[in-house]
């Protein structure tokens, strides 16, 4: 559909993008490479730094009053549930908070009541009585949905950790909504596209003709609702953002309705600096905007983003160590054309760390390229040393595969801005599952049959072709009931708690991937091997469950470039992948795997029993595809060569490996 | 499934019904057909007659109170919402009220909060904040999904009135639960059943497996609510009904499950008389019950069932002409086998029309059949002249369709007990059509376009063949069109106001008839006549609408039994059916066409323009398949044989003939 002109795109280069919603041919036609270095940058203004303690004071509040500063227990967080908040008024350059008062959090029930009142609960808070009711009798949640569609199977599944970490009662997140759309177009513009869109589906009006209409009609809600909570604060984004500032802050009114919304295990920004920076560079050029100023707004923008914050079950915590909200930023990267995606506020983004200091959110990453201006490297790298602040993906890996507009969800989820989302999938536990072949599907912890009763193995001593087989039957079966939640899942994700917010910011057509993902590679590597080369003895208890291994002679280890054991790694991802496609895929979604954990690798180990590998019951899992620590012995090298011979093409996803490194170990300079 | 043996069936003879649920095999093993006479029935007992007076003091209080004794303005009807009300606890032998009181209206809101508000207003009330706040937020309801579906295309059908009473801002109805089952098997093994229903639906979980999955969940807990619903009136339902006092109670119990949950625009009770007689015939050969007690138990529950009552807007009342609520129960009948279902119990129902005197609702419908016993045809016949309450059905055209054991939702759509269901659909505007398709699809009343820009037609004399082609190409847009809305309908209202109670007592699978309906059926055909026989020239508005028609030369006239007319009837309804069959139809639901505009003639004629056989703008329509008044001139035979040629197989849903006969027209005896 044609898009009326705005006179503020006046000074822009017109494209597509005047025609189509197209971020990234606005940004290809009109944005600054920059390589030159950081001497540019300018330090922390004194309201910078004034703002920067009021945080740092509420933060230090916050840990006094046990974790959590203030919550809302009555109204349920939605784009306009709550008036304007401000850290202080007079000296914020960018304003928005998820609540009516910063670091109070909001309540965000509609992926599951009980997980909210239980995270309440945890922090001395109570659910107010008439909102528990209005749950309990009139509005379904998606935790509610999940739980009248699973079967004993999944539950079972679910209840013995063969599959973890299930989003089935809080938000999934994965979504990263086009955010700078607003800042480009102005709400008017985004709705009119929507109206047009959603009259593509047409007669005859079939559930999903349906379902695509209403989702539409809530994403114009929700449109309608960010122009609603942005005038709140005395912001008129119906019109496109007129000059920087207005920009960062359509911008930043775009994610914080999207978080306002979904509490998701990962809510990230994007990809905003370059686009951000043809502003600025069009805002200094013309004498209005000093690079201070330029800073400060950068600084702020950040700094709320540094305040996102939801209230989560202790639980939830120790899945993911912490509190993390995954604020991911995706920085620099190339271009298609071969120009550097690398602009000055790219240079900005960075230097937060140094005016505000180092944090892990916004999870700033470089999209790191061989052929990113030298200086940035050497700038990034610099960054890196003092603040340890910084995450690296792999920019000439996902280029050919995503284009030079994709972002990053949560950690290493790749996915084109505006035209991908991801259905989070969490987990399933390898290692476990190949207990269960060895214990016909008997839980080794719980002792609880929770696979079939597949016939279990009663050899003294594991036969390879034996495991192979029976492990092969029990992860046909692990694949079928992981994809059978996940198909639930997401079908009641999207009935009782559909992301309007952000699917307004994407396409009409949306590619969705189906993610999956697995721990325990290392374990099952190692265990196989030691039952080919070695000689493994099972330990069984009185009821013949097996319950430790005995092992007998050395074996290949994965992690020291030995094919005998790497191969098994790599043949393991590609056979579960295979199982995983081999599925039906809610939503026609595009299955893809991860390999990923990145800190619940202590607690797949802890609900683990003894594996043949001859790690004990309760042991960490290595993390993500790490080798099990110490047993890589061949050094750095052979050990990354093992982990890189895992098929990227059967891990979509994301593939990481935890290495620490320190100086010594690259040799002298 | 096997179901465990009840000690409450001892005495019954056996049968499948005792292993799966199948009332019909239980009624066919122990029913006892009554071809005796009426000189048994009982009077009403003073208990009676006291509770009937305070029903009509109620009623009069009522009408004083403007027509809505009270109503509950907070709370949302849901089974178990309301805590227990009663009429006179000490002389009731059936409890149960649809509130916590008798004569007060329930908030039924999830088909729609606005028309539950302007409802409530029409009377005086006002809807609390809380829960207006509760539906604007976080509760969508069955009229908010529509509005979030529909395209401009249904709102401007909708709104010119070319369809209309579409059931899209409440209860749609037009089911009937098998009531039966909680008096047969108990709450206890209904649930259990359905959790084994519930197994069936497994992997792959697609969105169907998944809603049909938790739509069963939804089942379970309504059947779950109907125990603590009858709980609190100290009855224990979750076993089999032991008596014929329980039989009633716990089959009402269930009906006032239905009537809780739905304000259907049709909520009918089904056909229980003859279920309910095997429980009378044993109690009183038990000599436990006398047959003034088990009238006494009749009486009451009819009593009870002359009570339902919903709160609606006066729009509402327009259409129906009153406030129906269509509680049918089908009576009589001939079983397959060639035994009358006529019993004793069947002349207690029609006989409450004496001890209780004449009413409307519950609407007693006699399943007429020539072979039913004549002491019952006899009575029948008595009561219909004291009483004219009494509406008869064609059972020999009936039973060869759907068996012995069918019910009558609403007035006419026969369904098999617990097997059917129907996608309830109101009616197109067929006169309003052929309108259209003179005047290229602009409204003549509201001068509005509203199918495409068909060519309209421009001659001066309307010529038939041209009217013929124009009309079938508009009849193309109004059936899809139409199907188009009742398929995001029927989406919408499984979604936002699921029939749980009601679908809990039916088949795991259930057969729904995609229902839709035709008025202005005479006004076509005489209209097409007049153009066909006569000389009909439009009369023009400026803008070149026809808003009027001169006719020259008469024509033949639909109900005179002339075939040049009938025909043209008949052709249009298997012409418009086919038109419906060619559509996609929700959930694999069976089309039908009823035509059967009752009451609603009045309104239909009041939207409509002039027409070309005669009828000036405004003027009523006949009432359903009814020839229009005054033109059959040929005696009571020949209309009656023009209706009778419209194709039964072509508007399965029923087709309705209004016909007030004077003695005196039979000839003389």
């Amino acid at each position: 559909m044609n898009l009326k002109y705005s006179p503020n795109w006046d000074g822009f280069k017109g494209g597509i993008w005047q025609e189509d919603i197209d971020v990234r041919d606005f940004i290809q036609k009109n944005y600054t490479p920059y390589e030159g270095d950081e001497s540019f940058l300018a330090p922390a203004t004194e309201a910078t730094k004034t703002l920067w303690q009021q945080v740092l004071d509420y933060k230090a509040e916050e840990i006094k009053r046990g974790g959590v500063y203030d919550a809302e227990t009555r109204v349920a967080s939605r784009i306009t549930s709550y008036g304007p908040g401000y850290l202080n008024k007079d000296l914020e350059q960018i304003v928005g908070v998820q609540t009516d008062k910063p670091f109070k959090r909001g309540l965000l029930p509609f992926g599951g009541i009980r997980m909210a009142e239980q995270a309440l609960n945890a922090y001395g808070y109570e659910l107010d009585p008439d909102t528990k009711l209005v749950f309990d009798k009139y509005r379904k949640t998606h935790n509610d949905g999940v739980f009248s569609i699973y079967n004993d199977e999944i539950r079972q599944a679910r209840r013995n950790s063969v599959i973890t970490g299930l989003p089935d009662a809080y938000g999934r997140g994965r979504i990263i909504g086009d955010y700078r759309r607003v800042a480009l177009y102005g709400i008017d513009r985004l709705i009119e596209q929507k109206q047009y869109e959603k009259e593509f589906y047409q007669s005859p009006f079939t559930p999903e003709t349906n379902r695509m209409r209403e989702e539409i009609h809530e994403q114009i809600n929700a449109l309608k609702g960010m122009l609603k909570m942005a005038g709140t604060y005395g912001f008129d984004i119906s019109k496109p953002a007129a000059n920087a500032k207005e920009a960062v802050q359509w911008t930043y009114f775009a994610y914080l309705a999207a978080i306002k919304e979904q509490n998701g295990a990962a809510m990230s920004l994007g990809r905003v600096s370059t686009f951000l920076d043809i502003y600025f560079e069009k805002d200094i050029a013309a004498g209005i905007l000093s690079e201070s100023e330029a800073q400060e707004i950068i600084d702020h923008f950040v700094m709320k983003l540094r305040m996102v914050q939801f209230i989560r079950t202790p639980g939830y915590n120790d899945i993911f160590s912490g509190d993390p909200t995954w604020v991911t930023e995706a920085i620099g990267g190339m271009g298609l054309d071969g120009r550097t995606l690398v602009t000055k506020t790219s240079f900005r983004f960075l230097h937060t760390l140094i005016n505000l200091g180092p944090a892990p959110e916004p999870n700033l990453t470089v999209l790191w390229s061989k052929r990113l201006p030298s200086n940035f490297k050497k700038y990034c790298a610099k960054i890196s040393i003092e603040t340890s602040s910084i995450q690296y993906e792999n920019d000439d890996l996902m280029l050919p595969e995503y284009g030079d507009d994709y972002g990053i969800a949560c950690c290493v989820s790749a996915m084109r801005i505006g035209k991908d989302m991801q259905f989070f999938g969490a987990r399933a536990n390898l290692a476990k599952a190949l207990l269960y072949a060895i214990n016909g599907g008997v839980d080794e912890v719980s002792l609880s049959q929770v696979s079939p009763k597949f016939a279990p193995i009663t050899s003294e001593v594991l036969d390879y072709d034996e495991v192979i087989d029976k492990y092969d039957q029990m992860l046909d079966w692990l694949a079928r009931v992981y994809v059978d939640a996940l198909n639930i899942i997401h079908y009641s994700h999207d009935k009782y708690s559909y992301e309007s917010a952000q699917m307004a910011l994407h396409d009409r057509e949306v590619r969705r991937f189906f993610a999956t993902g697995v721990a325990g590679l290392s374990v099952v590597a190692d265990s196989l091997s030691a039952i080919k080369y070695a000689t493994v003895k099972p330990i069984r208890n009185e009821q013949g469950i097996a319950v430790d291994f005995e092992i007998e002679g050395d074996y290949p280890k994965y992690g020291n470039n030995d094919d005998r054991v790497d191969l098994i790694a790599k043949n393991l991802v590609s056979k579960f992948m295979d199982k995983i496609r081999r599925q039906y895929h809610y939503r026609d979604s595009v299955p893809s795997l991860s390999i990923l954990t990145i800190t619940s690798n202590v607690m797949y180990g802890k609900g683990t029993g003894s594996t043949p590998d001859g790690r004990k019951v309760g042991e960490a899992f290595a993390p993500g595809a790490n080798p099990m620590h110490g047993r890589d012995h061949s050094g750095a090298l052979a050990s990354l060569e093992s982990v890189a011979k895992l098929p990227y093409q059967d891990a979509r996803d994301g593939i990481s490996n935890t290495f620490s490194i320190v100086p010594e170990a690259l040799g002298k300079n």
